[in-house]
């Protein structure tokens, strides 16, 4: 009420409007350091547990696309050491193959600086912010700068410190120094205040165990502050094909995307521009286009118009072109994902499902791979921990693991693409009667040349509807696959009890009966028992004929109905290519 | 499975490992609005719905800051029109004090760029991305400049078109001319390729009715696609009072931000700074900072170093403060908001809370006011619309109606810290048995000089745990002062449902009884009807005691509990800064 009173007797004073020259003196601009400085936010960088995780998040997936880029098998070691009172130190070691004294710079030391923003690649980072973010985070909480030592392994070992000038968005380096000693790889030491480490689900222990499970090349060493050291051993000592960039797929490609290539091209022709500049562009499919559209395709391509490159993006949508191309793409594979599920979580079905590569706007590919695992370990405890308790059934909740290009996603599930297309599956006609309260472990990892992330703290994929579609197909498959065995079990469980009721209630009567007619016991249990296994079998075969469909039509159902999704996608694309 | 085999196959290649220079050759910097323009995700440019909501959103808000900033009542036009197949035309007209030649190339062409950013007080917009974005996406798509008409009422009337030139986040202008009408205010048209009219909870028409109720001195018109017209009316004719810009807060101030505002205060002496730079910092203030730090106060400001900001940061933290001045905060007001809630929702029991402004970390003021609505028409109606249905008992679903500085929020509520503030209150303790199948209306308006949004989009709140802990107590003291009422009309309902049942009984039961006995029906059901009435009365009386508590009881018991909440913040925050 306070603030209500007050509003009402300021508005009672008259002052003349501001105009537009008075506001234009306020006008500035700002630097995207600033920005991110002061929206930390966005960068992921807040809450105590949950900005240390990020942080390792950050240092953890440069280090694994450089070693993946210079054909490295991964070697990471992050310690951890609390320094005083939600005061930490983190140390972050890799073998891959260094920065130079030039690129450590604008790596660690400048926004929107790197490899990853341009190149049509799947990579974990992609934007060129985290690293440089999180040196902005380390000294607006503790004033010290971040410090590296780089190496080549051929004797060019350097170290130096570094901070960022926010105004300017540029690194600051000092104390940079020439070191004797062999080192090959990227070591960052970085303090941090206002975090806090511990053992939970949102934690650093957990996003490491879950980069082991999507990255099994990868040999990674946890310290914790407590000292106590966790390593998760490689399990496959073949360095995963690099993946090598692309170009657009003409499918998807937007008229200013087109325009925006067209521009830098080198070609004179806008015939040879297609062919040079997209994937999958054939001779056949230039003539194709040269036929629907109006003008000269020996144009000069730099000289294309709007309405001339929306003739060419029309025409692209006419004609069929081969799937794109999956060089850039790495999927985890269906052998590896079942490995790690079956040694993680040990369920008693499990079925793994890999979609072929897709496109959406943009023309980036894309490609989902997904894990349904029931019943052992899989879903989460609810009582916090992993640990079993004696005598006591566990409760278990649904679990969904998420991965975007191999990296842990732990935060903002609510907002994520993924999460939105499980809770869209009808889960009870794949014998989940309570998905929430399900011992299910759904993981899903999603591949893309360009994941759409919501923030730039990438930690929740945008709901975009060709990637929420490729998301429900392959989750429907999935659950499809072991349908039969979680509707069989529940039956086989109801039909035990059923039994087990019936046995009991014979063995009673059969005892009255005896008493009564003096006849042994055992002849009319028997009797009974004979009664009671044909009721049990008449019941079966009755629920059977109300249901009308055995385990195997029930599969069968839910396939038609993956496929029938699957037409209904490809008829909306029909006549989307129409529409434009 | 095939893209398994294919990784296999050609992990047998042995290339050898890409050095750091060669990698280096790979590094590039990109402007801010490349890094937006790929990523337009980042600003809730998605989805055909949302996209369409979210360039309303951006151009009301800025509309509905300047009206304000200029201390003019608003008066916003916007209409939409249908161009082609997901194609639209939106002019968004408002009669604010306009903008300059200058300024008009940065506010709508130049990312990072305007009024807002830098200044510590309340306004919807805050980081100078949203418009200049939506004029990307506007090009993007379609390839054509937004057009804009700027006034200042005097004459002083301008045309002109703009685009934006990504890679230098530089405004492109074209068609600058001067207009003989008179006109104040800005004008806005731009069109839109792969947008979707609809009505719908997250469609343009929901988001304008809730700015209508979070800003009742607007008058608001919209022309949607279909030519229908709303108008939504102003119901207040006080222009609100204009806030100002407020000094940061000594609490919460960190030691980075200490440092950048002494590094460019005028000021010769660290004391002088202190009282020059900081809200609530008075002599005595000063004089207790002095006592507690090492170094001497007529220090230079700008040569303090991170150890010396420390200290006064330490020492901020062990003073006691006057609460932050509210002159840069505006809150709706208690009797606002009823209105607002009364006429819309018509609920049966209506609570609003305004709580006194906090400060989070950063010396941010910030206040928190909430409605919780019960009955009536409060809620979501689970059949999609909001239409009742003769005859059938209609089913509601909890509403939360989310807002952070007047601006509605209708996207991302699964990562928003209201939802979350909202879902951690045990609902049942206020009487609302299931809180997700509830005729609740929730009504959430959180306010500050720095919204610390998740995302460039704005749609989401960090749940930063000041913010929560806040939230948290304003549900609870809302949810409180109308729990009686719900836990009464609860218990009313079970009361008459357990009388209609002995009554019908009785008059069975009289009816039998009088058959059996011949005396007559009427006098026998008159004693058995005095036999039911002592027994429920008694059985309410039996029903208190178990409970051991009555209506009011409980609410005393709940006041109880918001108090016990509240010592325990204030233990944690002096705990803080023991710590500290």
């Amino acid at each position: 009420m306070a603030g209500e009173k007050e509003v009402k007797t300021e508005e009672k004073k008259v002052e003349r409007p501001i105009t537009a020259e008075e506001l234009a003196k306020d006008f500035r601009e700002h630097s995207v350091a600033e920005f991110f400085k002061k929206n930390r936010q966005m960068l992921g960088l807040y809450g105590k547990i949950r900005t240390l995780t990020t942080i390792v998040h950050e240092y953890c997936t440069n280090s694994l696309d450089a070693t993946e880029e210079a054909k490295i098998l991964p070697d990471l070691e992050i310690k951890m050491s609390e320094l005083g009172t939600e005061y930490y130190e983190l140390t972050v070691k890799d073998n891959g193959p260094g920065l130079t004294k030039e690129t450590v710079g604008k790596a660690l030391g400048m926004l929107l600086a790197g490899t990853k923003f341009h190149r049509m690649v799947q990579s974990r980072g992609q934007q060129g912010i985290g690293a440089a973010g999180v040196t902005l985070f380390s000294q607006i909480t503790t004033g010290k700068p971040v410090k590296v030592i780089s190496g080549t392994g051929k004797g060019k070992t350097f170290s130096l410190e570094l901070t960022i000038d926010p105004k300017k968005n540029e690194p600051k380096i000092i104390n940079l120094k020439d070191i004797e000693k062999q080192f090959q790889g990227l070591a960052i030491q970085a303090k941090f205040k206002d975090v806090l480490y511990r053992v939970s689900e949102q934690g650093p222990l957990e996003y490491l165990r879950r980069t082991a499970i999507a990255n099994p090349h990868a040999q990674i060493t946890f310290v914790d502050p407590f000292g106590e050291k966790t390593v998760f051993k490689r399990s496959l000592n073949d360095i995963p094909e690099k993946p090598t960039p692309v170009k657009p797929h003409p499918r998807g490609v937007t008229v200013d995307e087109l325009i925006t290539l067209a521009k830098y091209s080198d070609s004179r022709k806008v015939g040879s521009f297609l062919k040079n500049e997209f994937d999958r562009m054939g001779d056949k499919a230039v003539e194709e286009i040269s036929r629907k559209i109006t003008f000269d395709m020996n144009k000069d391509p730099r000289k294309i118009g709007w309405e001339e490159a929306e003739e060419i993006v029309k025409a692209f949508k006419e004609i069929q072109f081969i799937a794109p191309r999956v060089d850039a793409l790495r999927p985890i594979g269906e052998h590896r994902i079942k490995t790690s599920l079956e040694s993680i979580v040990k369920p008693e079905f499990l079925s793994v499902i890999t979609r072929k590569p897709q496109v959406y706007s943009g023309g980036f590919p894309f490609q989902v791979e997904v894990a349904v695992a029931f019943g052992g370990e899989a879903g989460r405890s609810t009582n916090g921990n992993n640990e079993k308790k004696e005598g006591i059934e566990e409760l278990k909740r649904m679990e969904i693991m998420r991965f975007a290009n191999r990296a842990p996603l732990l935060f903002d599930g609510g907002a994520c693409a993924i999460t939105k297309a499980v809770n869209s599956i009808e889960w009870k006609r794949y014998g989940v009667q309570d998905i929430d309260n399900a011992p299910l472990t759904i993981f899903v990892n999603f591949i893309s040349v360009y994941v759409p992330y919501t923030s730039a703290g990438k930690q929740a994929i945008a709901d975009e509807e060709e990637v929420v579609e490729e998301l429900r197909l392959a989750l429907m498959d999935a659950a499809r696959r072991i349908a039969r065995h979680i509707v069989g079990k529940r039956k086989e469980k109801e039909k035990l009890e059923k039994k087990r009721m019936y046995l009991k209630y014979a063995t009673e009567v059969a005892l009255a009966v005896s008493e009564m007619t003096g006849k042994p016991k055992a002849e009319i249990e028997k009797k009974l028992l004979n009664i009671v296994m044909k009721r049990l079998k008449i019941e079966e075969e009755e629920e059977n004929k109300v249901n009308d469909v055995s385990d195997e039509e029930i599969e069968k159902q839910l396939e038609k109905e993956v496929k029938k999704e699957e037409k209904k996608k490809e008829k909306k694309s029909k006549k989307g290519k129409k529409k434009g």
